[in-house]
């Protein structure tokens, strides 16, 4: 049992202590280590610690302090950059600007974001994913200055904790989990599903703060509404057609 | 330092051995506890042991024999589906039907298949991801049954191996990692940083197995054509139009 995994917190406060050179190495490594579609390793992680770059780090994630707090910020960006320089200097035709290509890109991003979490946590640091990155794209892509063939697809900030928060609740395991063929959901099951999370003080707390009937609305109208999502998606789209993932025809 | 990180190797040959329930249930639990956009957990992940809709699977999965002969197949699911259905039984309007609402359960599933694979491998199991979800994503739809709302995005293959492979090789870490803004490649970086991985040995084989000059051929012209990624793209394009995840307007 790895324990690591077990007591995972996101960490959103952090002290100023900076992360030494040689954890940093090996939190990257562990990365490394993560599955890559076919050996390719077709993604990369940009390591920011520079104030300024930062800051404007920090305001293109909705300006949320843990991205100027915290000492390390990292950028896991779908890549076929590399590989595709690699295939033009041996001869070799690169056909990568499309969907799939991007979608492969993005799953050996992510896979080897959760072991560089893993291995920061095991080491004593904190880390919080950002979702952000996939909304603000075009903007992180400037400030990182991405090539033709880079996306970023998650952030981590990463940071000795100055905080330290309980576990947070889940659904439970028959929630998320389907044996052999997927289960269809009853009304009956829905309400049995969501009765611990819907009966929890944090719920009734959110109720008041967003002055919302149910939970649900809270995430609907305020968290995550259609208005945004639909202007993230287009922007988002946008961003891969311009970063050259988009053609896809022979 | 966790070592079954540094450990990973994928396995592609299992014994018949079957894995006990209490791991079985252990391993999914890690995959809840991975981080999950505003705590929404919109993904799924079926699990199948049952020999015939293996067999489905198989054939979806290109005929890879890992696919019959590993104990569990574990299908990671991008899913709002659940999501969708509790906020409609309380009085909230779901926004989810967009490629926002889809990138966003993409990642959820895959930190959350990370954290599985990882938690199998403590318990000495063995896995290996299977890329040809994407591709053959609409096939496993029908396989599984998996409504409106719900695309596959990766899979895992579980069980105890019954192969003992070294560890892979990876490029230099200078290779995937960039400090402060993306590094732009010279000829001789990429010369440099593709040296080791082209005098293996591993390599030569390859080359006269495929009957190629380079190893980027190899990828190119034989393991991951344009002719593919484009069939795939669009199959994988229509999969999440037909799954309600590309409705892009107000």
């Amino acid at each position: 049992m790895i324990d690591t995994i077990f007591s995972h917190k996101s960490i959103r406060k952090y002290k100023n202590t900076p992360v030494p050179e040689n954890v940093l190495n090996e939190i990257l490594l562990a990365g490394t280590r993560a599955s890559t579609t076919g050996n390719m390793q077709v993604y990369s992680i940009v390591v920011t610690r520079n104030d300024e770059i930062k800051e404007q780090l920090w305001s293109a994630h909705f300006k949320q302090n843990m991205v100027k707090e915290a000492p390390l910020v990292l950028t896991f960006c779908a890549d076929f950059n590399r590989f595709n320089k690699w295939c033009e200097q041996r001869k070799a035709i690169p056909g990568y600007d499309n969907f799939l290509s991007f979608t492969t890109a993005a799953i050996d991003a992510l896979l080897a974001s959760q072991n560089v979490a893993l291995e920061a946590e095991a080491h004593g640091l904190g880390i919080c994913y950002l979702g952000t990155t996939t909304y603000m794209a075009e903007k992180i892509i400037d400030i990182l200055v991405l090539p033709e063939g880079v996306v970023p697809i998650t952030t981590l900030v990463v940071g000795y904790p100055d905080e330290a928060p309980g576990l947070t609740d889940r659904l439970p395991l028959d929630a998320v989990v389907h044996y052999e063929k997927y289960k269809h959901y009853s009304k009956t099951d829905i309400d049995a599903l969501y009765r611990e999370k819907e009966d929890m003080e944090l719920t009734k707390k959110l109720l008041e703060e967003n002055q919302k009937e149910t939970l649900a609305q809270v995430f609907t109208d305020n968290r995550y509404t259609k208005k945004d999502n639909v202007v993230f998606s287009n922007a988002f789209l946008k961003v891969l057609e311009k970063q050259g993932f988009m053609n896809n025809e022979m």
